[in-house]
């Protein structure tokens, strides 16, 4: 089966089952933790202005009696390129500013904190062409580039932190590129960046070819809203690299993405749950959208002999998950839209308190279980009887 | 909103939605991998006669040119305890033998060449009760218990490997019980055992009250009909553990369970198939079925100060997650049944080439991170300003 690129949304067409059967279908699929967010007139008419789509929802939360709630609202925002991949890269750029723009104004006006965009967010997500220019082109600094200048401005005036995941070229180590989140905070400052671990080699998608593995670690950034950690794109598929932010002290991890395909989509919401509840944070997914036309063929992601002239469809979807692993509905499959959640910090040490899952973690057995599989002379732990067809 | 306890499964819910829109979200929720599978007269004659629930289905191969298909059919049995649990402890096993005699026979005629019970299959799961006794009688030595005797002599009857989840008492050494996995291979031989490495404290079931953490590592059992790995029902929380599996070669692992509550069915099929999908290899998830009534009252695994007799309700729901995502139907939440799924293990190499997460995967990387966290000074990785509030 070929994917549907009308569908609007799984959650749209669970809406044609009968109330008291969504209900149920809802609980064990989506949880039962979250509400309808009211945010202000004048948001809801930006949205209707920029024709944006809007998700809005709050989670559940439970009151402490000696820490007041943390409450945070995030907004998630999917996009597609929205000019032809042709146009000179100035003008694909300054139309992009304009559709974020319009995005950080309807977040602010409804009340987030935290701003995140897709992945490579001010340019065609084009690793999949195998050409090297004009792509390459679209690479600038991390904290000085012309992407992160205008954010500084908006994340300033809009007392709000930006995640902005950009190809980052850096002059002064051989030119090289990197796939990179900068993280601004709500004085406009650059608080610092983090450097894409994992780097696909697949069929579709070689991209080594254009930006080097990172090697900043698993960079926490404590911000005015929570502590945030980002784990980009195909990183989400590596259970260690959700690990890693955990371990130091993540409240919320950002998964800006570029996905496409049938079994990304298949596990688009599984992978990012499974880190929120194994991780005891709030996961943000966020995916762009559209399809974009490359001027050369490539091969597809699901290893197919067939060639195309386009990406495949990212599948957009944005959602939240908690740590609870209670998750929003999505924002659509195929519309540019912001999604604005609402949820209590204080849920992640709640669940960690009471799943009691860091206390037995056993961290311990595997350091030493990874020693000895990095080691040159690692034998699996494999038992099998030695001649069994004798046995019988 | 409470669990229905009435609910069949979720996929009985969605059947109710137009075909064409059944179809598109199957395809998203559950992936399109999935056939059904015949099964012979004589097998479907059996479940008839022993009133089980019955689900068969066969995940989509392709073929390679040097290796023929690796085809192998698993039995996944759910069951309740067929009577009180006030009744003698013979009594009880007597009774839940039988019932493993009939599903064995069952899975023998369809053809199955794994069978999996759930968690402590052949005892009540009353680790909620807080009780000792009656329950840690029921512990009986792993290689030379009644309950695996008498499952040696229905592997070798069936050609059949059988991996039987117990409460192991070790004699030899303290008295000391711990929850164990007994492999036995088709001509009858105990392969080995895996005692389970995390071990629940949470509100609702204080474990290390009734066994001890295990120190097998993460065994992987080398078998006629491939490498299998067990992975004992809260160690599904731990993507280390699911890890710990892969790194030693698992092919297919099992994930047999007793597992109650909303959050826990939330997440049932999220964090199986995460495993699934981060590892390449097949997972096999049993969950018993069923309210457990204890004499004692307790507290519940929601975190409420609300008090009940009973176990909460097993959800059952045993599934099958294949290395691409793809996934089974469930059995129900309701019904003692055997699910049989058919699977080329070859797929978990074809996944790992096209994919290539294990070529990315920067092992020593996190071996290096799991040796800071784990030493004393152990500072983590946090990036932030000071004074932000006079930088405005």
């Amino acid at each position: 089966m070929s994917l549907d690129k009308e569908l609007d949304s799984v959650e749209s067409l669970l809406q044609k089952l009968p109330e008291k059967d969504l209900k149920q279908v809802w609980r064990i699929l989506y949880g039962d933790g979250v509400r309808d967010l009211e945010l202000s007139e004048k948001c809801l008419k930006l949205v209707t202005r920029y024709k944006m789509e809007l998700v809005k929802c709050k989670f559940s939360y439970k009151e402490e009696q000696l820490r007041p709630p943390r409450l945070v609202r995030v907004a998630l925002f999917q996009q597609k390129v929205p000019v032809p991949l042709t146009f000179p890269i100035y003008k694909v750029k300054t139309e992009m500013y304009t559709l974020a723009m319009d995005a950080v104004k309807i977040a602010a006006k409804g009340g987030a904190n935290i701003f995140c965009f897709q992945q490579a967010w001010n340019m065609p997500y084009a690793f999949c062409s195998g050409e090297s220019m004009p792509w390459s082109e679209y690479a600038e600094k991390a904290e000085e580039g012309a992407t992160t200048r205008i954010l500084q401005t908006l994340a300033l005036e809009n007392n709000m932190v930006i995640i902005s995941t950009i190809l980052e070229r850096d002059e002064n180590f051989e030119e090289r590129i990197w796939n990179t989140a900068v993280v601004i905070d709500n004085h406009g400052i650059v608080l610092g960046k983090h450097q894409r671990n994992h780097v696909p080699k697949v069929e579709c998608s070689n991209e080594p070819t254009y930006y080097c593995e990172g090697n900043t670690g698993h960079p926490v950034f404590e911000t005015e809203f929570g502590k945030i950690g980002i784990n980009i794109c195909y990183e989400r598929h590596y259970p260690l690299n959700w690990l890693g932010l955990a371990l130091n002290g993540a409240e919320i991890v950002f998964n800006p993405c570029g996905a496409i395909g049938q079994e990304a989509e298949l596990l688009w919401t599984v992978e990012a749950r499974n880190a929120a509840v194994a991780n005891g944070y709030y996961v943000c997914a966020i995916n762009r959208i559209g399809m974009e036309i490359y001027e050369h063929e490539y091969e597809d992601e699901q290893g197919n002999l067939v060639h195309h002239e386009d990406s495949g469809l990212f599948f957009g979807s944005s959602f939240v998950s908690a740590p609870n692993g209670s998750r929003s509905p999505g924002l659509s499959r195929t519309k540019t839209g912001v999604l604005i959640a609402e949820f209590d910090l204080n849920l992640c040490r709640q669940v960690k308190d009471r799943k009691g899952l860091e206390l037995m973690h056993r961290l311990p057995l595997y350091r030493d279980l990874l020693s000895k599989i990095t080691a040159t002379n690692f034998k699996p732990q494999v038992i099998k009887k030695h001649c069994q067809c004798q046995t019988t």
